[in-house]
């Protein structure tokens, strides 16, 4: 059996579907990432061009959004183990020029920014709270690296009990090869994987 | 460039190493993940093999250990999203002889057995504290599957600041690309993976 | 000033309210916290009757409940620092006869019952997801004790984002004092405090 | 009996002790929590002046050193339950003068400055992770309010298994009865409650 038998023959890969009150959580969306001498290259960019007409649906539609950023302290005071397997993440710091979020996507007031020192969005950072407290019970992810950032925020998203979507065309990664193997797994046991004009029109069609 | 070389270029892939004291995490090494009509498949058989000796050597070793099995109640009460995307998971209930960890691997008393509804052996078990209590730093896993409970529970490992070992031929997964792909993506960003010998060889070298 | 004053001065104790949705915790309603020869007495016997008709409110209006037990291992695996405090709590085990819940408030298939080890319901439990997952805004507690595990479980809802009402009449403390206390600081806080039948009366406005 | 004797005859109010590495966690030390037109008064200013030496001691053992602040963004999307009970802190924001640390304990470079927006330092701020990753046993907290952000920090180090000592005299309270009944349950269940002279003796004999 290939990978894909293998899969269907346990049952795995069922849609969680999309509940009463989506968010988007766009994650790591920095100049830093979309660097391919940095942390990015491949198609973050084309990422981040596809995202834009996401975001404005949401800002539209009026439903909760979060930006994330890697944020570490100039003094070096919050290091941890990940810094030890990717030493480089220390240099993104609050005041960094790669550590902002990318132009194209600025925040907006009333939008969260949220700092973080892990790879989930979820970890230690109250976002679930955050959701919760909004009537949020789907949570629909973009940004970047697919197999790093976004598919650790899913697993939580998930584990958080939220209704997960993945937005196939808005995730990025440096390399292709993990961005593929990771919405695989993401597809068969986290998320629903979705294009974005897919989604966007689940979403008109809910309103 | 290939994969290998955009993550060494970007100074990914550093060794996170061994710190002072080291537990033991065997996740869901349990009858229904061994066998391929259930959650199971391929080369999670010849894991829980290689993982006898390892296991041993912790108890020699009198270092913490941890087995987790996934449990839901019997009717239903703790249903939650990880079940719509996996509907089978909900039959593995307390009593279920699929939910029982594999005859090999029996725990033994004082060995820590943990229940859990989601992917990660840390997320809302309080894993994390119960091994800081005991002085815990570094956290080697085994198990399966690879690309599911191993993959979140080795980025929860490093979230929570241990130094995470995974140990390549003690885990396993239903598919092998899944378990290549995962691997690859856990070595670069989360964790060192060694070999059971190598790491029984770091072991004994340390004490 | 007094203390009422001090706080009025500072515009604490505001209303949180009730939301659009509620669950009860009944927390650690067990034979041992009834029993003040173990870890009960004082006016806990009052607080268990007084919610027989507050739990079948909850269930003729279908609404989520739960019921927590402090159960810790047979082995002692689990052992933890609030066992250093209370080493007596290690006697709470699965099958001891002061960890099972008093029979007049006996669970029904459907509800959830949670184990746990630390003072909050809601710590390493999954339950701020559990609630989450049900649509659940407000969290109405009671239990025992008032200044123990209540107050740690409302401390964490609220922080958990619910907003949280405790039920005066339905919540008992091993001494009259540190029960009183504890109610102050709760309405000052993080939780609205109102008699059994004031939010009996409440619930059925909503419906 | 009174309150004592019931906790004594049922074995409450054990030691939980020093163990080999302690932290000092500074809760909310800050302008508005000193001024009794905000957050404040009674004697937390001299809490303030006693944490001087206590603060100093740390320094020169090299031990970590945790400050927090109550901090919402300027544009209140960060806005939760905390704000409905209380909603004078949504003026906490970065810049203003009242969330500053006050300048007898000034954080130096390396020392932690942590953000939070609930009661409890450790509630979804990633504190444990980082105190185990530094590896502390054992969490000495002062700052204010003792029935407050103290009282949920310390609930929380117990429970997240580091040994907890209140520091007496470098807590302080904007009311005298609050502070007094807090002490009193920490003792008994979570904590070890030492005056700070006492404390730096027992730290000074385990060097």
């Amino acid at each position: 059996m290939n990978r894909e038998d293998v899969y269907r023959h346990q049952n795995f890969g069922n849609p969680s579907g999309i509940g009463s009150r989506c968010a988007l959580v766009l994650v790591d969306f920095v100049n830093g990432f979309v660097d391919p001498d940095q942390f990015g290259g491949s198609h973050i960019e084309q990422a981040v061009h596809a995202s834009v007409p996401l975001l404005d649906a949401f800002r539209v539609a009026r439903l909760p959004i979060v930006h994330t950023r890697v944020v570490y302290s100039d003094d070096g005071s919050d290091a941890n183990v990940f810094c030890m397997k990717v030493p480089g993440l220390l240099r993104l710091t609050e005041d960094a020029p790669m550590s902002q979020i990318v132009p194209q996507l600025t925040p907006r007031a009333g939008e969260r920014v949220l700092r973080k020192t892990s790879a989930s969005a979820f970890f230690s950072t109250g976002l679930a709270q955050w959701l919760a407290f909004r009537g949020v019970d789907t949570v629909v992810v973009a940004g970047c690296t697919t197999s790093g950032c976004i598919r650790a925020t899913v697993v939580d998203s998930m584990q958080s009990n939220f209704r997960t979507v993945v937005v196939s065309d808005c995730v990025g990664d440096r390399a292709l090869e993990p961005h593929h193997a990771n919405l695989f797994d993401m597809r068969q046991k986290y998320a629903d994987v979705l294009g974005r004009d897919e989604l966007l029109a689940l979403l008109s069609a809910k309103r």
